[in-house]
């Protein structure tokens, strides 16, 4: 109801401001027997953090991870998985002027009209920083469906004009992580860089769209209607800050295909079940998966903090008058969404293999209801 | 869950299969002193049903509502309202081909894949015919929208690569309904008209989209985050069968503009509150209502149900062979589905408003917590 | 949130007023692949229906259910199973005198004080007939956890002063639903029965408690804290209408109890497992089943509508009076609140086996994920 | 699911194991423009907190809460507030007999029989220790219904065979804080006191429960069945840890009453509003708030955790052994779940105002979608 939890049977919820003490969250429903440390969380924090190149702020967060409860032994014990991300280099000041005079298409007008007040430093609760939590959590589903032979990816298909050609999900895995784009055709990557830079000079922002998939997903998964894959998967997507469109399988272009050429003859696999000849339908039927790899994109428009001269008012003087937001900004945001789409994709996963009964609720090995006979903290066997 | 429930506050709870023996809704919280009679329903009922004109499916289903419980002499009473509506027409028999070989890019194959079993008359609950429950919800909160001032339409935009030229609000209302396309635009839904009507000769079916628009809505609706609202809405419109893409706003283009262009300055209202200068952002920022106009569209694939030759196999026999999905199915989706997305629009928005404070819960008129001194049945006071 | 919903994973939603047109039950998340027909659901509806004998309301209700979706040839097909029973002798006439001029100690004032009107014929919502969607649902719960050797019984173990000596559940089973106190000791049984034949003859009613025993329920069961099994079994039983009290174990006793006393030593069973010595913790430990019988017992209050004279005010005149509830009304809640109680439990015990793995949510047979190959409606195979 | 949140709209997340680095809990649903810090919180904590005499365990725990997030300027806003309180005094080793030879009666088994591990220091998530974080939700509830005037009391009504004589309110809010059994009966309490010492001498303890009372809650909250008033507190009363009996009104005697004693008339208040003559029905009628005080008791079993010699097996060695938990415990528990008890009443009766339209969800002043026009951080007028 009120934003911060994400999940059904994988429940996360979070807390923080941009520019608050610390950024929370906790993660319950995470089975049992799950080895878990600090830096496997760490290393996907890592790679969302700011502060990686030029192209993103220069705000200097370590982003370190502690955890506060949930593990014993390094192995999870099905118990809530608390996490803690402390804010470091949090500067209020500058953005002071906005208190009572919203950035031009910023939350800091529709969190003032809901609440009444907000935390207007950085962005307070409205600022993309609150996906460190995200991260945090999805880090956790990523280990789980590792084992699972489940896998997602994520690169940045489109900047401004600039779309790249398209990749193949081996492509992404070698090359997305590569450049500070997140973009997995290297050539396009540079073109995207510079692009960026021109915008970024010029005192503006640029919009652009990210491209996932998701392999290895077992048919099955989802439930009729209002929790069909893509209605979950949708809300997942819409969760991210500054996102304006999503789609999966033709998306968008559906709307031009005929029914003879979008649909898929079923065939006999190698194994002799029945498969759909190609994957035009993104990996999802009647909302529920086939097996195929699920994929799709999303788009997130340009950041709104800009130093270019944009005119305001300021609700408590009654006066018009023109800011410019300058300081630490994106100047374009889906390099480091990255990160987080592939977080959301995990965590919707997850959420489903677990409602579906494809992994244990209480722990990854053993039957349920059998204890645990060999575990002791001080055995050899006690992994 | 189980994909049969939504919305928070204002919860909807449906069950029922294409060829089953009756569709049924439960409308939860409902606040009470809402005037509802069956005709409400039914009006609603009535322009998403079958049979309306050539372009849509044969099937003769008069959809009469019966609401069995939750009203008292005519006004709501706070209490579950519960709607069924009869399956008239079903014919299941011509759908036994396809039990097990499954018609190409349908749900038969993932329903089966998911459950073992499905109740494959007519594709069961996997077809469009719940959406019927939907819309008897929606007329619902449509009552009780129309109360606060709050107005939703929706009209096809595109079929095909025929696409409609923008309209305006007032259009919309005007011409939708008077065409079996639903388009808003008279010259566009002629074309529109014939080009479905080629691709039906054809043995084919087509692809297509809904443009929608929401006024009325006030600032300050939509937590942050997950319970955003375009999270929440794309998860409303992700539930309809068939749907690929949904984007508010500049949606998929939004990736090409800069900050500058789409940044709309503040300015004061005649009343001298802040507003943005126009609507690229489409009602929405941060996640939460402006008071502008809430607008997006989204596409629906083309039917799968197609009387072209297709391949499929069988996994009971082991054999491959060619199917006809000969019979009552809609040659494209959009015209149908403009009462669902309006249904699915109406259904979010009362649930934002019902969280957001907006409307007394437990009844619409009166303070909280008074009881009803001058109600009774035979009194002239007791509306 | 409108108290019309239990459970998580097996989920009902209900609607209906004691004097309404039907009382309608909806049931998601019950697997495919149970047997299952409306004969099923009647014969436990059968054993809750009013005027079964002089102690019960001599209202004419058949309670005929009728299955409108969710199953095909004979079994559950994994979607919402809608079940509808008709309200067929409802005399709504001799409760005007209430409408405004509320019954003591009934919810008729709550009602109209929450919502500022009320479906006042036979109590309208706040009826305990709602609970026959409850047997309803639970006995496909029953069927379930039948499969998995999960037995529950309850019976009346005092009415008034009159208390039951301690049964096994073997005498549950066998005296039950043998007399129509449902009572398991036969000679209490009787006592019982002539003591509500005084109270009922004076005018008057009196209150009553239930013993429940569940067997087989396997160990693991129950989430810690906010969902231990005990809250949710807590939560089921004050749902159930005029329940005042609600005790597991040594219950309300366990006030006088030592540590020493009360703790059982752990031993090993044949198996090798660790086993408590005894069940004082009515198989309940940190709200988690241990796999010994849970047991427990909870209190009603006795029913408020009584032909004795009362005084009542009339918020609509202003007058003060004196009324009489005379007609059709239960002198004793417990003997027909057993299947009730009985339904409570099977519901909360399948919602727990689901949420913690033991029952595959999406089919009963077969592995996960595994089409069914065999299927087909005319095969002598497909059960 | 995973037990660790409640509330529905007032929500309330936890995490935290008796011997981990930290307790967390995060507040969400928290209306804007409540006056808080920490000291708030800590006076609550501070009451519950361990080593306050001797009879609570000598952990030595400051309990001391850091509040991350969701407060700007002394005043919530309306965003999550996130709290953490670090265990600063666990010492595991004791522990260490207990890991596959579980404690008699307590959660060591059931917790390793469902998750196959545990969290083993202290009783993990499983000890009382949790508490801490319901306390610490719980003192924001509070702070938000003493604005409505409501107000909520409990006290300690028996130990062991030891019974307080009933108590008034205002004897509640006099004694219950001045004695370490936490008794508003001072002459009882000191009877209770050398009762629980001579157990605690003899390396045992003993049972207890609590009464409570809720005065100004306002009538018609709690919506019909599965969300009635006592369905909801009977959960949260019995999520505390070692309780085995909940009632209100009457409860558990009600059994012995006929419907003409128990039953109240209706008459007018001074107000010319209907109000019962008495309140033996405990402030609820048909599941909902009359106004009248809400009432009730709970009883809580004996710790567990006892010096006296028991018996128990080790399921690693196969060895049945002797064992005597020696070290920091609690010899009774009412008088520390005083605070707790109170914590869910505030969380239980919030939620429902929060629900029934009573408070404003976004903010506690102004109109809903007026923004705040006063606010500036800098300004005297800012509160």
């Amino acid at each position: 109801m009120n934003g911060n939890r994400f999940g059904r049977l994988f429940q996360v919820t979070t807390y923080g401001e941009s520019h608050g003490d610390a950024m929370g969250v906790t993660v319950s429903g995470c089975p049992a027997g799950l080895e878990l440390d600090e830096s496997d969380v760490q290393a996907e924090l890592d790679r969302r953090k700011p502060g990686q190149s030029m192209i993103t702020t220069s705000r200097g967060e370590p982003d370190a991870v502690s955890i506060n409860s949930g593990t014993q032994d390094g192995y999870t014990t099905g118990t809530p998985i608390g996490m803690v991300i402390e804010n470091k280099d949090a500067r209020s000041g500058k953005y002071e002027p906005f208190v009572t005079a919203p950035r031009p298409s910023h939350g800091d007008f529709t969190y003032s009209a809901k609440f009444g007040t907000r935390n207007w430093g950085g962005g307070g609760r409205s600022s993309a920083r609150e996906t460190v939590n995200w991260v945090a959590a999805g880090a956790i589903a990523k280990k789980i469906l590792e084992r699972e032979g489940i896998q997602v990816k994520a690169h940045v298909n489109q900047i401004g004009d600039i779309e790249a050609p398209p990749v193949t999900f081996e492509e992404m895995l070698e090359h997305t992580e590569k450049n500070e784009v997140r973009c997995a055709h290297p050539e396009t990557a540079e073109r995207m860089r510079d692009r960026i830079d021109e915008y970024q000079k010029a005192g503006d922002s640029i919009g652009g769209s990210i491209y996932f998939e998701a392999r290895g997903v077992p048919r099955g998964l989802g439930a009729p209607r209002f929790d069909s894959f893509p209605a979950r998967l949708g809300k997942a997507m819409f969760s991210i800050p500054a996102t304006t469109s999503f789609e999966f399988g033709l998306g968008r272009e559906a709307r031009e295909w005929t029914g003879s050429d979008r649909n898929e003859d079923w065939e006999f696999s190698e194994d002799g079940d029945p498969v759909p000849e190609g994957n035009t339908h993104g990996g999802l039927q009647g909302g529920i998966t086939t097996g195929q790899p699920i994929y799709g994109e999303a788009t997130w428009h340009a950041p709104t903090s800009i130093p270019k001269t944009q005119k305001t008012v300021d609700w408590e003087t009654g006066e018009e008058k023109e800011i410019q937001v300058v300081g630490r900004h994106d100047p374009v945001l889906p390099p480091r969404a990255v990160p987080v789409v592939e977080a959301m994709l995990n965590l919707t996963i997850v959420d489903f293999m677990l409602l579906g009964g494809r992994i244990n609720p209480d722990r990854l090995d053993g039957r349920p209801g059998e204890y645990a006979t060999e575990y002791h903290p001080s055995s050899p066997d006690n992994e």
